[in-house]
């Protein structure tokens, strides 16, 4: 099995193990979810992207990089009880977008990118 | 290659084909995700939890797998630019849940879990 | 000079004594206030309805309250670094609520609310 | 009656006058207020600091003068809800912000104010 499938497995045996299905509800972890991106968004939020370049080597990686593990887990089980293959999802939506922006009209191109609203 | 890391490698060509990379700081990926979690949130807001288990099976489920993919392909990106493997992080960050939360004190337990801001 | 006004003024007062308003662009403030929102809905992830109106006499008001006040802030000083008068923006927005959901349409009725994505 | 006091009165009558108290419980406005400053944060997600100074004269202010305003409807309406009073709260989060951050020490103080994670 694969570290991905894997960690989905985890993800549900722990809720499982612990009867939290009854807190786990879709509206519950969006909830839960806003609250990870919002950590995720405040450890940012007052860093220059100098300050951001110079501390991703150091303990400002860390600290994202443990918010994005709270954020994954939650996406993870949001699509467990919605019964959403993730990975599938997402590789669907890249080849939508794929052709909903052509390399050539995309490239380099800060307008036409604005204005697609791309992914 | 399993699916994931096939996704993430995709995600990675996507953006470098179109000269993205530009456009992809931490900052506007945290920006991007917080937009995406709130399409989310915004697809449940007025559904009670019978209206969304009605819905699961249908359009909902469509609208959501759509978000969820937005929210997994901006969270792959902003790990990439910032050094991180999300799965690898998630896999941590279960283990260190599971000596946080033992299934005997945790289980059933809302208080608890309330307490305890699980994960 | 009414509350709101005098909130507004203490709040531009308070940024400029510290000269922040370096870090107060459009970009930081919508990041912060993101995680202000996270942790407001933090607050209620695990909380059944029944949990949320019997905590709202108590501890629970409190809590969110100090993440109202949280948001309300960034969102003023936000509104400044734009240009924005969110209190006339609100109004106008009202009116024009007022036209695209009629009472005799929107009264009551959850498919049409839905439908209409309200306000 | 001072235009904020006002807004808040039109947007309380303009839930019961269409009988909305029913979906307007704490958590659907949690998830409507995440739904909004997702929008907000999507206009700026991909724009310069440059690209924001030079919008912010024409459409961008308009869009995201909108953006407030639903903000701003939607943080009132969670208020009235809760029983919060949100101008009283914010003038007390700026008298105890005003305690915290001392002018003298915060001022122009990159350091310091990452570190006192400031108002």
């Amino acid at each position: 099995m694969n570290d991905f499938d894997d960690l989905a497995e985890r993800v549900e045996r722990f809720a499982v193990a612990r009867d939290w299905g009854q807190f786990h509800t879709p509206r519950n972890l969006a909830l839960a979810l806003t609250g990870e991106v919002g950590e995720l968004a405040a450890e940012l939020q007052w860093k220059s992207a100098t300050e951001i370049a110079a501390g991703i080597d150091g303990d400002l990686r860390a600290r994202l990089a443990d918010e994005v593990a709270d954020v994954l887990i939650y996406l993870i089980r949001f699509s467990q009880v919605c019964g959403i293959d993730p990975t599938a999802e997402a590789h669907a939506k890249v080849t939508r977008n794929e052709a909903r922006y052509p390399v050539e009209l995309s490239k380099n191109n800060t307008a036409k990118y604005t204005e697609l609203e791309h992914p």
